[in-house]
């Protein structure tokens, strides 16, 4: 039921924009040319008691004038005239809003709190679902909706992580990061003050979304932990659930309690909770996007045993430190394997794990042999490969269709961090990315990103010995 | 001595290039066009017995038939000729040499550490500095010379930051960030097998070079650490060091072994090593460019109580989380500072530290008042500002001329995150680093920049009070 009501909301055939402006500095302004530049497919429909039209598009006086039905409406005017739209969503069975007005619980101020208060029983006797308020909005990629106040996030590509953050901050960090990096996004939102929709909410109607692979939270702090817990908890046998914690820092409580209204907590319980509850950790933005990304894309990794393939030695060297930190195990490969490199590449290299290609590396044929026999090595379960750019562009080639068949033949989940000047390597970041192999610019990420599947793995299998076990 | 010699190395009128092909997939080749791409002001000399030219210049058959003084040698011809031509390079009193070749202590052969020694002792008798064996080269960006086998590093920026790393690799990994990042760098070189060149010779002639405002040090393992640390604990007094160590792995140690010719050794015992000979410390590549910029740009820090400003909360808790982690006190503002930014923003916000912009944001003038506010603060250190890109171009403008006055009027250090999708706030970027004010992708790199600052306050302090007790 929530679910359903949070898919329509996600894919609305029609919003309706409360504050529609076109005054170019009001966040009303702001949302419209977000659905309008996102490409939205439905109807838009701007609220605006003092205009007869917005951007060209016919204006109503209230919600309640539209003479259509609404599936969500974006809430952009000042706090003390929202009880009243509320009131009027309510009445005309609006099932979804967007608050992005600020002002409420977050402010610790009485009048704050008693707004919200005052909001949530409007929306939770209309039985509305309403995502904030306190938030820069959500965006789903799939569907050309941008509901939010900042147009760019129409620019991702479309992808299968699906975001859903505490903070809109971290979703305006996590945005240039992903363009830069070419990785895809499905769903972004920031849930502020989460009036009526939680991180559980959230958490269930993306388990059922399809085009969904992996979710990535940012968490701040949480009243009850315990719900969204309990449905990671049934969620991770079926999906793979990301989160990165802030707010480990004493003063970080006080600073949460201001932003969304809520303590961020001891972060050792939340270590602990996470972990129970089948739930992979990240430590910043970026290790939440990586982790997410190969999440979505690669399959999990049926054990630790980490085989490193780097082209330049120093690069395994940081591979192996930080996959032995991330608690990968650096495998030692089978005699069959170390024969088999050692008929392709000259006596004075480095041919066990980490394997240096570097002598071989101009040889782009024998280098995606030794790839090849590296994930075929029953002692690997799963695999990283470096390739950093160096000598030019018609010398060094990254063996990717080798690369390719190996993971398609094994099945065994591999990472890449492939880092390069300017677009030289662009097409090879592409076509790795085309048949979902994730890249990354440093050999941290990769590692860490191998990490998360290796963790999957073994999430899965202990959901699988709970099941068994029943 | 051996600082003038590095120096004429580096600012070289005349290098030879043994070795120099038109085969484009040989490395001496890829010499040549670094030379001739990254725009060298010298002459050129390329040595090819087996040609009267190489791209138009006139070859010469031995580095002895060249008919002028020759400050730089680079030798790019297999292992075994390598003897014959260092002692030619000796006999001519050619003062320093660049050897790429690999195939030497590395390989761990009998074979290639004989030969090795054999170079050594040849380099050693003639007094001729030898970088190399096993490296892609050195770079310097101050005087055009690209005496490396990728071109490509001539794209970077002229700066401040000199990067001395035991890993062509990591050189690879870091010239691109770089780029992207917009961060310039002055010299770059891997030491490979350190035949003659060291990390205490580069540190020594570093901090003599005007060029070189911070040391930023890649290592992997030494035979004898407690050079580098002797000349690191004097240099410090005098310009930042911030090294970056990886091996922490078991089975790094090996892979070290095999990479450069030395044990990784106990990451421990550098650790502490570090510590007692003021080098700042990194966790990754990203974190040394990083902490080197800030470092070559920003004074150090009186003390460690940080000031945090941030545009969203969000990231205000992760700024928090990192300060904190970095052993930075988060500082409590005096009355005054309180009473001034409550007079600048409405009650319902944050305004306790971190300060959080937020619902001002769209007020660059008030912004710019409580970050000065900030800066003036008797209790800040120092500063960190968060400025993430949201709603539009027009509307949200950086207060950077308030920055600038701010930083300049109280000569306290400031790191800035500055993330934005495309090249939206280009213009920014490029004014706060020409203000030498460094702008990072993340919060968490803005803090760990900060960081290096405040420790490099401690470093100088400690000396004052060692020279005070002398």
């Amino acid at each position: 039921m929530t679910s359903d009501k949070l898919d329509l909301i996600f894919n609305p055939n029609s919003v309706a924009v409360v504050g529609a402006s076109e005054a170019r500095r009001k966040v009303g302004y702001l949302v419209m040319k977000s659905l309008i530049k996102g490409d939205f497919k439905g109807k838009i429909y701007p609220v605006n008691p003092k205009r007869s039209s917005v951007l060209g598009m016919e204006a109503y006086p209230s919600i309640k004038k539209i003479p259509a039905k609404i599936d969500l409406a974006v809430i952009a005017i000042p706090p003390k005239h929202i009880p009243k739209v509320m009131n009027e969503c309510v009445e005309k069975k609006v099932p979804g809003g967007v608050i992005i007005t600020a002002g409420f619980k977050e402010t610790k101020s009485e009048k704050g709190i008693d707004l919200q208060n005052k909001v949530k029983k409007i929306a939770e006797k209309g039985k509305m679902m309403v995502i904030g308020p306190n938030t820069f909005g959500m965006v789903n990629i799939d569907s050309n909706l941008n509901a939010s106040f900042t147009s760019e996030f129409s620019l991702l590509e479309k992808g299968k992580i699906s975001l859903v953050s505490q903070s809109g901050g971290v979703c305006h960090l996590a945005m240039p990061y992903a363009l830069r990096e070419s990785i895809g996004l499905n769903k972004i939102m920031s849930l502020g003050n989460r009036l009526t929709v939680d991180f559980h909410d959230m958490i269930d109607y993306l388990a059922e979304d399809p085009n969904t692979e992996s979710i990535a939270l940012y968490i701040e702090g949480l009243e009850n932990p315990k719900k969204l817990m309990d449905a990671a908890k049934e969620v991770s046998e079926e999906k793979p659930i990301v989160a990165y914690k802030a707010g480990k820092a004493e003063i970080s409580n006080q600073a949460s309690l201001s932003h969304t209204g809520s303590l961020a907590g001891k972060y050792t319980f939340y270590k602990a909770a996470f972990r129970q509850a089948g739930i992979i950790t990240a430590k910043n933005v970026q290790g939440l996007v990586c982790k997410a990304d190969a999440l979505a894309k690669q399959p999990p990794a049926k054990g630790k045993k980490v085989g490193i393939i780097t082209l330049v030695a120093g690069l395994g060297l940081i591979s192996s430190d930080v996959c032995e930190s991330q608690g990968l195990k650096i495998t030692k490969f089978s005699r069959k394997t170390n024969k088999k490199i050692r008929n392709l590449m000259p006596p004075l290299t480095i041919r066990s794990n980490p394997v240096d290609l570097g002598i071989i590396a101009d040889d782009v044929d024998k280098c995606g042999k030794v790839i090849k026999t590296v994930f075929e090595d029953e002692n690997v379960d799963c695999v990283t490969i470096n390739y950093l750019y160096s000598w030019s562009e018609e010398f060094l080639k990254v063996p990717i269709q080798k690369i390719f068949e190996a993971y398609k033949e094994t099945g065994k989940p591999l990472t890449v961090c492939l880092e390069y000047p300017e677009d030289i390597w662009d097409k090879y970041k592409s076509e790795l990315k085309e048949n979902n192999i994730p890249t990354f610019s440093t050999p941290e990420l990769a590692a860490k990103a191998l990490a998360g599947l290796v963790k999957r793995g073994e999430i899965l299998e202990k959901h699988n010995q709970l099941n068994n076990m029943r």
